[in-house]
C-alpha cells in the first residue's frame, strides 16, 4: 500500500497509485458500512476535530460518521460562535487546538490556502474539507470511487463537468484527479462562469451542453454557488436551467449508459431536472453520498497509520 | 415480547400489548440508569442520527443520552443551519442521510405527517420526536410509565388533560394511548383551545377546571404553545392562570392521592403554581423526565432488534 | 491522595494538599495525552453534560476532550437555543438534567454564584467552568500546573497578574490559589480596572507595569473583558497597549527567566505584543492550553472517584 503523506490537502500532490490506494481501502469500508455491525477500530484512541469555518451539514456529517465508525473520539467545533469572533487569528486557533493533541483535524475554510497554512502549524494530520475555490479532495475521491464502481474503471473515460466551474473547488479537484487517471475531461458552462487559463489543465471547454455532452460516459453537474458570486454575472435560475440545466433532451446526447452525478445539495429545476436526479438507472447521486463516508474513512485510516509510524514533527 | 414495527411514528398503530412491551423493557432501563455503571450495548455498532427541525433541548438530550448509554454512535444534525437553507427538500435530505447508512433516525418536524413521509423514503428505523400537531409518541409512553409506576396500574384510571389541547401533539398521543389502555380521559380547557371533533375520541370535555378535575387520579397539565398560535385566541397569562392554571384550590377537587404531571418546560404561574410543581407528594414532573430516557432506550432497543432480524427493505 | 469534595466550585474551598493532589494526577494525564494511544477508562460508563450559558469554544472543547479521553459519554447542551428561552428557570433546567442521571455537570454561567446554586439542586458532581466575576477554578489549576512545570515549584514565586483585574474570574481564582500555595502576588492595572477591597487578599497593587514587573518570576496577562464592561471606563486599545500591554521593554524589568502567560484568546497588540506571545523561550501560552486538558481530566477523575465511593445525596 502506497500513501506517504502527512496531510490530505488536495488532489494535486497525490500520485495515481496513491489515489488507487485510497479507493481500494474505501471499497472495504463500503462493505463494512453496509453490514449491520459497523464498528472498526482503526482510529480507536485517536481524537478527530472537525473545524468548519463554513457551514456544511452534509460534509461535516460524513466526516463525523466516518470517524465514529472507526472508533475515534470526534469533536465538532462551531467556528462561527468561536474565539474567531473574539479577535483570535486563524493561526492562534490552530495552535490552541494543536496544544490539545488532536490526531486528525478536518478543516473547511472560505479562503483558498487557509488549510495548507494551518497544516504547517500543527503536529497532527490535516484533512482539507474544502478551502475557498482551491480544493475539496475527498469530494473528488468519492466521485472517483462512484465512477469506478459504475463504469468498472477510472481511466479512458469521457467525463463532462457542467455548470459553475469558476467558483467550484469540486470542479478543480475533479479536473486534477480525472486528469491524473488519464481520462478526457470536458468543461461545459457559460463563459462567465469559466475560469481564466483553464485550458492549461488539458481540458476541452464548451459553452453548449448538447455539443459538450456528445458521447460522454459521465455527466457531472455542479451546484450554482450563488453565495460565492460577488458582483459579476448572476444568471436567472430560469435562464440557467434552460441553457445549462440537465434535462432529458440534453442528456440524450450523452452515451446511453452515461451516469449522472451531483455533489449536492441539489437545486432541482435549476441545475438538474428532478426526474433525472431520481432515475435509478442514470443517477448515482445517492451512491456519491454513500461513497463519501467510505472514502473519508479510508483517508483518515491511512493518515493515522502514517501518524503512528512516524515521530511527529515538532511545531515550529 | 411483542413489538413488530419498523418505525415508531405514533401511538395510533400500536397495540396495547406493544405498549406494555415498551414499558416493561423501559423499567429495566430505569434500574440501569440509576446504577452507577450505566452502559449497556444494545445499540453498539449502530448509528443514531437526531434530526431536529424544531429546537428542543430536553427531548434531543433525552434521545442523545438514551442512545449513548446503549452504545450507539450518536450524531446531532442542526437542521436550521443545514442544507435545507440551501434549498434542498426534506426528501433529498432524508435520502442523503439514508445513503450514510444510519440505523436509527430520530426526527422532530414542525409539519404534521412529515415524519411519516420521511420514514417511507429510508431504510432505517424512524422515531417520531414530535411532528406538528400530530403525534409525540415517546412523550405519551413516558407519561404512561410514570402513571403506571405511581398508580400501580395503567387502566381504569380517571385522567384529566388540561389546557391548550388544540395545539398539543402531547395531548393527542396521550388521548390515544390512555384510551387504548382503557382509561377514562377528560379534557379541560377553554373552548377556543379545544380541537373540533374531539368527542369522537371517546373523551369527556370540560371548560371548568373544578368540574373537570373532580375525583380524577391524574392531572396532566400542558404547555401553553404560544409559538403555535397563529392569529386566533391568545389568552393573557394572568387570565389563563386564573381560569386554567393548576393551583391548590383547583387541585383539591381531584382525588387526595392524585398525581400532577407536566411535559415541561413549565411556565410557572401560568399553567401551574410553582409550589404544586415542586411538591414531591403530588408532582411527578421530574420522574417524567427520568422515564423519558428509559422509554427512549426501550423503543430504540426494540426497533434495533427488528432491524437486525429482518432484511432491510430497499429504498424505492 | 486527598480530595474530599463532591463538586469543584472554586479554588476557595480547596486545601493546599488538595491542589497538589489535582496537579499530581494531571501530570500523569499530560503523559497520557502525549502518547499516541490516548484512552483511559476512568470515566467509562459515566455521563458528562456540558452546559455553557456563555459561549466558550476553547474551554468547552477542553472539557469535552478531557471527558472523551477518559471514556465518558459527553453531551453538549447549547443553552442559548434551549428551554431557557421558553421561560424555564435555571433551577428547573438543573432539575430536569438531574432527572436524566448525569454524573458530571460542567457549567459556565454569566452570573456569579449561579453554579453554586445549581450544585445544591443536583445529585451529580458539578464543575464550575466560570461563573460571572466569581471563580474559574480549572483555569487557575492549569495555570498552576504550567508554572510548576516551568519553574520547578509552586511556592515562593513572585507573580504579577496584569490588566483587567476587576472583570476577571481568572484573576480571582489565581489570586486565591497562588496565595494558598504561598506565593507573592502583585496586581498591575489601571485603578479603574482594579476591584475595591482587593488589598484584603494579601496582594500588592501597582498601576505602573515597569514598577510592578520588577524581578517577577511569572507575568500573567489577562484578556480585556470588553463584553463585561457595562458603562464605566473603557480604555482605547491603543492607549491600553501603550500603558499596560506587554512588550519587550516592559518585560525587561522582570527576571530574565520570567515566563509569560495568557489565558487566551489573545488580543495581539492590545494586551500583548505578538512576538512575545510567540517567543518559545518566554511564552508558555500553548502549554497552558495543553495543561488545561490534563487538569480537567484530573478534576473529573477525582470527582468521579468520590461519586462512586459515596451514596449520592437525595435531591431536596
Amino acid at each position: 500500500m502506497t500513501f506517504s503523506h502527512s496531510h490530505l490537502l488536495g488532489i494535486e500532490p497525490l500520485a495515481p497509485t496513491e489515489i488507487t490506494t485510497i479507493l481500494d481501502l474505501a471499497e472495504q469500508y463500503v462493505a463494512l458500512n453496509r453490514r449491520e455491525m459497523k464498528h472498526a477500530d482503526a482510529l480507536a484512541g485517536l481524537t478527530q476535530i472537525n473545524m468548519f469555518f463554513e457551514n456544511s451539514t452534509r460534509t461535516q456529517a460524513s466526516f463525523e460518521l466516518a470517524g465514529k465508525r472507526l472508533g475515534a473520539d470526534v469533536m465538532n467545533m462551531a467556528m462561527q460562535a468561536s474565539s474567531i469572533k473574539k479577535g483570535e487569528t486563524l493561526i492562534d486557533t490552530a495552535m490552541t487546538l494543536n496544544a490539545m493533541h488532536p490526531d486528525l483535524l478536518v478543516v473547511r475554510h472560505p479562503h483558498s490556502g487557509a488549510v495548507d497554512l494551518l497544516s504547517q502549524k500543527v503536529k497532527c494530520a490535516v484533512l482539507n474539507a474544502g478551502d475557498g475555490r482551491h480544493e475539496h479532495p475527498t469530494q473528488a475521491l468519492l466521485d472517483a470511487l462512484t465512477i469506478r464502481r459504475a463504469k468498472g474503471r477510472l481511466h479512458r473515460l469521457n467525463i463532462a463537468i457542467c455548470g459553475d466551474i469558476a467558483h467550484s473547488r469540486v470542479a478543480r479537484s475533479n479536473i486534477l484527479l480525472l486528469g491524473k487517471m488519464e481520462n478526457r475531461v470536458r468543461l461545459i458552462g457559460p463563459p462567465t462562469l469559466m475560469p481564466a487559463g483553464i485550458a492549461e489543465f488539458g481540458v476541452e471547454v464548451f459553452d453548449d451542453m448538447k455539443e459538450g455532452l456528445r458521447d460522454v460516459d459521465v455527466v457531472m453537474m455542479l451546484r450554482l454557488q450563488r453565495e460565492r458570486m460577488d458582483g459579476g454575472f448572476i444568471p436567472s435560475e430560469r435562464e440557467y436551467y434552460f441553457r445549462y440545466g440537465l434535462d432529458a433532451e440534453k442528456l440524450s446526447y450523452a452515451r446511453p449508459d452515461a451516469i449522472v452525478m451531483h455533489p449536492g445539495p441539489m437545486n432541482r429545476g435549476v441545475e438538474i431536472d428532478g426526474e433525472i436526479a431520481d432515475d435509478i438507472n442514470r443517477s448515482v447521486i445517492q451512491e456519491q453520498v454513500e461513497m463519501g463516508v467510505a472514502v473519508r474513512m479510508a483517508a483518515m485510516d491511512l493518515l493515522a497509520r502514517n501518524l503512528r509510524a512516524r515521530p511527529r514533527e515538532v511545531l515550529a
